[in-house]
């Protein structure tokens, strides 16, 4: 059963997620059907990072173990024929060794939050892009940002149904800055929790609105409790960008 | 009747362009109706392009005289009420001299057109980019660009259909680079003719191939004939960006 790496970028907009479940369509359910069809065979598709409802990706890695050894080139397009026109497609594949795990192997993940403080309603970006309709003070966003990089316990930043064992983690990066237009907030580190990065962007955004202070966003991490967290961003702004292995 | 300027932004796909017709809906036509809905007067919206079906905006101009003074904000705040959910947004209003008019004041217009040289299907940029499943040589396509730029009988990359009297247009940008993992031609020229903008893209992306020589998109140039226009470019990657007065 050689082992293939996949390289994936998806819109999620119209997923319930990454993971398969019965409540609708999932990246993960989509992706095991075109390896079923592709080669005959029901196959576990094990993602990096398991991404919400609505969130995107432009560089989630998977791993699947398929039957017999392929050329990379033709798992590749042969899983995105099956896939088309759902907007998932692997953007590179390749044969790697058994103790590979997509999920377990990664030491790093970079996320990418957009958000547009403006009036207008969206129309070129809708779905990818959270909309702020007024002027965020962003030098006040980035500086807030930096006092929650690091490790950290980061209950308050952490989902009510997050499963991961310890709520202590280590933010290697959490910039703030203006671009095309836009406001994006990178979000680096080895691993996050659940909703980790839309928490974080909520409380950034209160700070950006000058609803909430620089300090509050510190006092919001040290107070270790969920119900200190600005409002939970939306979905459709985020997207995995790169996994590192 | 005070004049008012839009800048307006829009997703052209689901659209038969911006020129009112009873083919389908237009993007002048749901303008028209929002200023309706807004004003109570079938009033005419005049845009400084006539963008095609499929094709994109984030910086179209039009102008329209509202019955009244409005404050320019409300104007835009309004009307974009009444156009949404459709993606089109106006992004900014302002009122203007009567003797400011969209099409005819304009002294240069800005497109770019996006391109994408990968196998794998498009996902999160569907829509608004044109795949094309080969690597493009983009030294050889910006090089030929560059044999296209200046004041020319364009008739070559001009749409049969096209009105404009004369086909002698001077092109003053033709820009070709890789961005963002994507392949971005600028055009700009004070007017463009009929599909002109896709016309050359078509030719480039022949070079970009390999198809056609550098000199070949010279050669098309030269013999004023339609015929010896490459394929023209889908309209998805096109986008209007800017217009200036």
């Amino acid at each position: 059963m050689p082992r293939y790496k996949l390289l994936l970028e998806y819109d999620g907009g119209d997923f319930v997620g990454w993971q398969r479940t019965d409540t609708g369509p999932s990246i993960q359910g989509a992706l095991e059907e075109a390896v079923f069809a592709f080669c005959g065979e029901k196959l576990d598709v094990t993602g990096a990072g398991r991404t919400d409802s609505g969130v995107h990706a432009a560089g989630q890695v998977a791993h699947v173990d398929l039957p017999k050894a392929y050329r990379a080139d033709t798992v590749r397009d042969a899983i995105n024929a099956h896939l088309y026109p759902k907007p998932i497609a692997i953007l590179h594949a390749e044969e790697v060794a058994d103790d590979f795990h997509a999920r377990f192997s990664a030491i790093g993940r970079t996320y990418l939050y957009r958000l547009a403080d403006r009036r207008p309603p969206l129309t070129l970006t809708r779905g990818q892009v959270w909309r702020i309709p007024q002027s965020l003070d962003i030098d006040a966003m980035h500086e807030a940002a930096q006092l929650l990089c690091g490790e950290h316990d980061f209950t308050t930043f952490r989902d009510a149904q997050c499963q991961a064992k310890s709520p202590i983690k280590t933010l290697d990066v959490l910039d703030v800055s203006r671009a095309a237009g836009e406001v994006h907030v990178w979000a680096q580190a080895r691993s996050f929790l659940h909703r980790q990065v839309r928490s974080l962007v909520g409380t950034l955004a209160e700070v950006g609105r000058g609803k909430w202070q620089v300090r509050d966003a510190r006092r919001a991490l040290e107070a270790r409790d969920r119900a200190a967290c600005g409002p939970v961003a939306p979905p459709d702004g985020l997207c995995l960008m790169r996994v590192e292995y």
